[in-house]
């Protein structure tokens, strides 16, 4: 495929509001808290998930560059105050409350990138109750999806053991998305993506060459390849799949010559195909000349041509749609709350109770990755209260935001590199693809036992 | 749950350009096709399905409305324009032509709610080839997400049976593709949604009171339950499942009297616990009072209570995920084009004829859906060239865009009410949960045999 040129900063773009991406509720639960007089209460949210998608082996933490953007941007425009009036949405007193709503407290979180377990806290968000239960929804949001399409770059970069992957789901999602989708792919592992926005909004690489409809526009084949080669160059990849692949092959070299960049082949037995093709094209004398497979991939599939002649994957719906499990789990409680409006009132651990599931454990909660003598990480320990002095030096959280100013900000390779050095560390069962139990267990560490 | 006013015109929002919503490769053919003087044939292409997501018995079409808004917002912006230019994605002679970009051809589709089937030609997209294939990803995009949401969206509310359906998803899906989901889920057939930004862009009533975090900021129920009557009135919704079901239902009761609106139950067995709810709210007076379930439904466990106490479901995650299926398999692919520059020159069939599956059917199709002797749908049938006389009352293609001139906007009621009688026509089957065959074959007609 041909590239556009290595990853560079980003263009600007500006970020709409994201301060009606909020559920109703957060809003009316705040008008009766104003009321109450609660709606200030010291608090702590935190968002983590009960349990890993059914047989995956970690999680991977992504769009935590994006809630960042999301908080700095989470302002009501005066349309936005309008809508909420004149629907009735809340009362005045609230939507004057909003009219100013900036957040200004303190966010603490693993790093976009890292790997998580259940029980990960991966985001806490400190301070009053109604400026952080506002943020609920948007952060889960970005976190949910995509963490979601991360975990499972994750799992297909592990399996094409350091063979380039493209990201070319965007038709497959929402187109806005598809952005975040080749984000998280990205920071799972992905090299490229043909998502052109994806390249303006996030420097990512873009790279495409041409599809079907190409080779059917023309006459015939040799038209078509003619047309590629000669406006893209003899580096190009061509689509050998449209007709008979062994002719497009020959053909394809043909025009080429054997300094033909590429060929795709994007349907068939890949793995039949491949080997044939390779043949071919060795025959034909065009040894460096790449195959790039196209269809239906997933990690499985991945996997199951390592031992084929091929140099390049592209992957798309099983991608952008987490390979089975398009969303995590993750939940954004309240933990801990101060017992008065008193700004130094002490915070209170809560919990929801009831005996239907659900339940979760109070209190402002740190993490820590146990190593074992060797190194390897042994146990995610998740505490309250006091951290023990042996892990102090392995605490996961990293200071995102203080007094509702971003601190965190970094550049989407940083998330990258961590991920793929945080997946390298983890036990070796973590690049399984088989269904599993979590690599890590969490053993919980907290003041009540 | 509280309400807002019944559905208004949305509010006008700004729709970016959707021109970088692209797949790189679309521009490289472009340059090449400019340079072989091949860019402008006259070119139709059809977005379609092979096959249904596996067991479903209909499609639903939802997105038309966000496709015309695509095609009418794809203009390249200068910084777009300069992005390509930078990094080389295409030569300057294709990004002279994107500057001037506008779609000036004709689409005809399935009018949004329409159901379909395998084989359907939702959309046809006529005009030059370049200006054509440059809106594949984008409409892909939209289609697929959005048709994904509302089939998932369309058995929920059959299995439903006229009890309200609530939107509750937006923390399980990307922030945007929230409010599309929002969107498709209405035309499906659900009746208001949590996520005030579909109530901002699509006029949507949005409903919500409150979470558990509302409860645990509070001293105990009592002072929960209080805050939230005395502000958002006895007609609210309380949340019963924070501590013990029965001890919150008599708390709710005595704080806001037998005229309590509804009660929310989020965790447990729904079954169970709405019976023991309604008893009890009965035996304290509070017939009228409504029970609200929301806990991971999908269509199942909806069927599942029918005959259980419950008023209204709220549906997260399997709706937003599309129950299963989060994307359909729309594709979007030249089935004819000129036989040369030439304004006037005749349309020629083309497809893919590789023996790796993913074929298709050439040629510009028409649709009519026919029904038999008792006017119930029996065959979606699929055509090139004339329409046979009997099928000419039957066609199910409408005009959308004449001349790059968008035509076929309507209101989301619309859709909505489309979706509505054309699943009640179809053979009783269809409201099947079970998995099946699609409920009308699809029988092609093509000029070819």
């Amino acid at each position: 495929m041909d590239s556009t040129s290595a990853l560079r900063p980003p263009h600007q773009v500006d970020v709409p509001s994201t301060a009606l991406f909020t559920d109703h509720y957060e809003l009316t639960m705040i008008q009766a808290a104003l009321r109450a007089g609660t709606a200030h209460r010291r608090s702590v949210f935190e968002a983590f998930t009960r349990r890993l998608p059914e047989g995956r082996r970690y999680g991977v933490v992504a769009g935590t560059g994006r809630v960042l953007e999301a908080i700095e941007n989470f302002r009501f425009e005066p349309a936005m105050l309008e809508f909420l009036r004149e629907r009735r949405v809340v009362d005045d007193r609230t939507v004057d409350w909003l009219a100013d709503y900036r957040f200004s407290g303190d966010v603490h979180g693993y790093p976009e990138g890292e790997v998580y377990f259940p029980g990960s806290p991966v985001l806490r968000v400190e301070g009053g109750f109604a400026e952080c239960v506002l943020l609920e929804t948007v952060i889960l949001s970005v976190l949910n999806h995509d963490s979601a399409v991360a975990a499972a770059a994750s799992r297909m970069s592990s399996a094409a053991g350091g063979r380039p992957l493209i990201e070319m789901g965007a038709r497959r999602t929402h187109e806005l998305a598809a952005v975040a989708a080749s984000r998280a792919a990205y920071v799972g592992g992905f090299d490229s993506t043909s998502d052109l926005a994806a390249g303006y909004r996030w420097g990512i690489p873009t790279v495409g060459t041409s599809a079907h409809a190409f080779t059917l526009l023309h006459d015939n084949e040799t038209d078509a390849f003619r047309a590629q080669v000669d406006s893209l160059g003899a580096g190009t990849t061509l689509l050998v799949d449209t007709y008979d692949v062994t002719e497009a092959v020959r053909i394809a070299v043909e025009t080429a010559g054997p300094e033909l960049g590429a060929v795709r082949i994007d349907s068939g037995d890949l793995l039949l195909v491949a080997h044939r093709v390779r043949r071919q094209l060795d025959e034909l004398g065009a040894h460096r000349t790449r195959i790039v497979v196209t269809s239906d991939l997933d990690e499985y599939a991945i996997a199951s041509l390592a031992a084929a002649p091929v140099d390049a994957y592209g992957v798309g719906t099983q991608l952008v749609t987490g390979s089975g499990h398009p969303t995590c789990s993750m939940v954004y409680k309240l933990v801990a709350r101060a017992t008065s409006d008193a700004p130094d009132a002490p915070l209170h651990p809560v919990a929801k109770r009831s005996t239907g599931g659900k339940t979760s454990i109070g209190g402002a909660k740190w993490a820590a990755r146990r190593p074992d003598a060797s190194g390897v990480p042994e146990a995610e320990v998740v505490g309250t209260g006091e951290v023990p002095a042996d892990l102090a030096d392995h605490l996961m959280q990293v200071e995102l935001v203080r007094g509702g100013e971003v601190v965190g900000r970094e550049p989407l390779t940083a998330a990258r590199e961590r991920h793929l050095r945080s997946r390298e560390r983890l036990p070796l069962s973590a690049a399984q693809l088989s269904r599993g139990e979590a690599v890590l267990t969490t053993e919980y560490l907290t003041d009540r036992g």
